[in-house]
């Protein structure tokens, strides 16, 4: 190429990077979010059908902003996108959808291209993306690809969901313990294709493979080319390659690491999980409690209209059968509430007040749970505290309120009633919101799921009866 | 030292080691948490003031860990604990304890002992440790120290909390943009003491020190020495110094970043935010918007009695006034009640149904403006396909519970005027659901603070006026 074909080039890739970073502050706003506008941009570019203006649009994008922009089409729009991304970024965005759009956009996709585009991933997200695959699908990818990659992806594929094995990227880079930092910087020069494309940790094995220490690759920079590496090395955090994912994440978050060696039972080193894997479990597991302490079902998410039905119905239904209960207890002070209807209208507040003071206790709880800050050590000590809070803002709210239905009514013993019965709820909302999500994780369960149920049921039904049965003591 | 010492050094330090193994084993449980024996014996050490006994103890413990063994520890245990750390440990132990039990450890290490422990560490957990010191001790600290670090605290101080200036690392390792890899390599061979601890990038800058490109280290490793820094650098996210660190989450989430460059106003680079630092904040965000629908403010973390009574009665109290309001709602149909008690046993089902139905679709919106899933883009698709999901489970629950109703009382009305008003409780409780945290959010307000009062309250009053005003109409 002649000097001045270089310079025109050059220029016209210039112009081009004006115009992609023009875009670009279109396509997002100040918050990194996408702009309605250039959403709308895309859609009537899907409408037109206009090929090159969305090459441009997409282009503009990080693959996260394109995930993003599929989660905001419908579903039609997104199919008639999917022809319009080349393999590279469908190999791109494909780790960042979303389940359910992944599931649907998956099925747009030639085997032969989503073959081409799965052997472009890292092997987590690769099995990721297989695994999502319907069966007749997944076996006509799998023999579109190489045979080591098939191997690969199958091997990952052998471990369960949700575990270090499934979290793990089969590539790392290990070094025998008698090699200096030189010999070890100048065989990754030599074999530069062999490795990750981003790393941040060597490990040190021994000759059965085995990791005995981690050099960050920041200290192997500033090291002098003969030391040895097992004198620079640090102590590693083994993780085993069936340990459940949100203990993985525990243990990042815990100890700080950038990345972990995956250990197989007998300790030989099989992969490795960098922390940015870590970071997306944290999240979905942080979005589990919120969803499961509301009572939504994993499956909530980016659901259709039947979808939503199921992750929600099944919760409402035991919801009705925990209702039923507690007003089976009003209807057995049927009698009391036809004497004195204004029972009716306070009752509500007791059994109200009570769950909300449960649910409070429950999600601090559960919160320490999760960050293990509560266990068996403290478990006594927690639970007294809060039943003393309880009785406390129970003092509190009962002095209150007892003084506005004093005014309003002028009937002490109605006072007494209400005010005795709301402290007795509150101190048991305390005690079940704290109690039962410390039961549920002795019994191996999650704490999160199922008891707001348990406990806005022991509140209501403990609001209901204190409150209808002093009534009908004191008052008739 | 001669040959025979130096085996017994060797000797002596492997025997430690094994003892220390043995010590770790004990320590921690499979899941990584602290065992409660362990705890027992730390507390044993300490009554009877066993010095060496601790040491040991805590010798086998990660700073990680001593921290959480604090947070297990009575208030007068971790006093008596402090004097027993040095300097270095403590620097380790501080920036890892939570901020109340911090406060109070701070308040017994002496002033020289914590001016040196903070010169220990990196500069965000150095203005963090001196942020949370009394304005007397705040003072005596910064005076023991070294002139360039307290200017570098003071610095820090400077940025709002909670903002990327606060979260991110003064140190940080730039290069020129003409530098070759073999240039960057031994320039920071040459100059390791200036170099931080641990680095994943290296910023590449133009002459006015602003960020023009990252070269991860593990590239700069794999590249040829006379390779220019400029060829292999990539883009760069830059974080604005007031960008709030939940925004900084969302981006370190979004584009999978290992750290990324801080820039002041005018673009000039002052420092770099790592993603182990960002672990710890969306584990911090995730929790907030637990306790937030919860209805717990952000002080309910480790405190004291008085500090949870704090941090749970104002929003009791909300609800106190909002369950007021729905209470007089059924105070206005007590004449009905007085004729047909058993409305008061089945008006707290309806409002208890769509009181669940609500929270579950506020979790989800508030999920999902979290993660930006959703935004002005979809909001109206989203709140209509809620109020769809609504009115379907509102039938399937009608349905149901309507058949129970009319088998029980054999009553049409009363089951039609139930019916009737479960579904236009599910409706509206969908629609609040949704629209509350969107106006919330639209507000520039966290839409998890509050929402679920609202949300509580408008089905509430929904359920009491919807069924006793149809029985009303209907049955009387």
């Amino acid at each position: 190429m002649s000097r001045e074909t270089d310079d025109l080039a050059e220029l016209k890739d210039s112009a081009l990077l004006d115009t992609d970073e023009d875009l670009e502050d279109l396509a997002l706003g100040e918050d990194y979010a996408l702009n309605p506008e250039f959403v709308s941009d895309v859609i009537d570019a899907l409408d037109r059908g206009d090929a090159e203006r969305l090459r441009e649009l997409l282009g503009a994008l990080h693959p996260a902003d394109v995930a993003d922009l599929m989660g905001f089409l419908s579903a039609d729009a997104r199919e008639e996108l999917v022809p319009h991304l080349d393999p590279e970024t469908l190999a791109e965005i494909l780790s960042e959808l979303d389940t359910e759009i992944r599931e649907e956009v998956l099925e747009h996709v030639p085997s032969a291209t989503l073959a081409k585009a799965i052997g472009e991933m890292e092997s987590d997200d690769a099995a990721d993306v297989v695994d999502d695959l319907e069966a007749d699908k997944r076996a006509q990818v799998l023999a579109a690809m190489p045979e080591v990659e098939r191997a690969t992806i199958e091997a990952s594929l052998a471990y369960k969901d949700e575990t270090a094995g499934r979290l793990m990227q089969r590539e790392v880079v290990a070094a025998p313990q008698f090699w200096t930092v030189g010999q070890a910087i100048d065989h990754f020069r030599r074999e530069v294709d062999d490795l990750p494309e981003l790393f941040f940790d060597i490990y040190v094995v021994d000759p059965s493979y085995k990791p005995v220490g981690a050099v960050p690759v920041s200290q192997l920079l500033r090291s002098k080319r003969d030391v040895p590496l097992a004198q620079i090395m640090e102590q590693v955090t083994e993780i085993p390659v069936d340990m459940d994912q949100e203990e993985v994440a525990y243990i990042f978050d815990k100890y700080h690491l950038i990345s972990a060696p995956v250990v197989e039972p007998g300790g030989r080193l099989v992969g490795q999980i960098t922390v940015d894997d870590i970071v997306g479990v944290i999240q979905e597991e942080g979005e589990e409690d919120i969803l499961a302490l509301a009572g939504v079902s994993d499956a909530g998410r980016d659901a259709d209209v039947l979808g939503m039905v199921r992750s929600r119905l099944p919760w409402l239904l035991l919801n009705t059968v925990t209702a039923a209960i507690a007003a089976s207890v009003i209807g057995a002070f049927e009698g009391e509430i036809e004497k004195l209807a204004i029972l009716a209208a306070l009752m509500p507040v007791v059994a109200s007040l009570g769950g909300n003071a449960g649910t409070q206790t429950l999600a601090v709880a559960v919160r320490a749970l999760a960050s293990r800050e509560l266990s068996a050590i403290n478990a006594i000590r927690t639970v007294s505290r809060e039943m003393v809070v309880g009785l406390a803002n129970g003092a509190a709210l009962a002095a209150l309120t007892g003084g506005v239905i004093y005014a309003l009514f002028g009937d002490l013993r109605l006072t007494l009633a209400f005010g005795a019965a709301l402290m007795i709820n509150m101190f048991v909302a305390a005690l079940a919101g704290a109690a039962i999500p410390l039961a549920l994780d002795r019994m191996g369960r999650d704490p999160a799921v199922s008891s707001v149920v348990f406990v806005t049921f022991v509140t209501d039904f403990t609001g209901f009866f204190a409150f209808l049965g002093l009534a009908a003591l004191i008052l008739l």
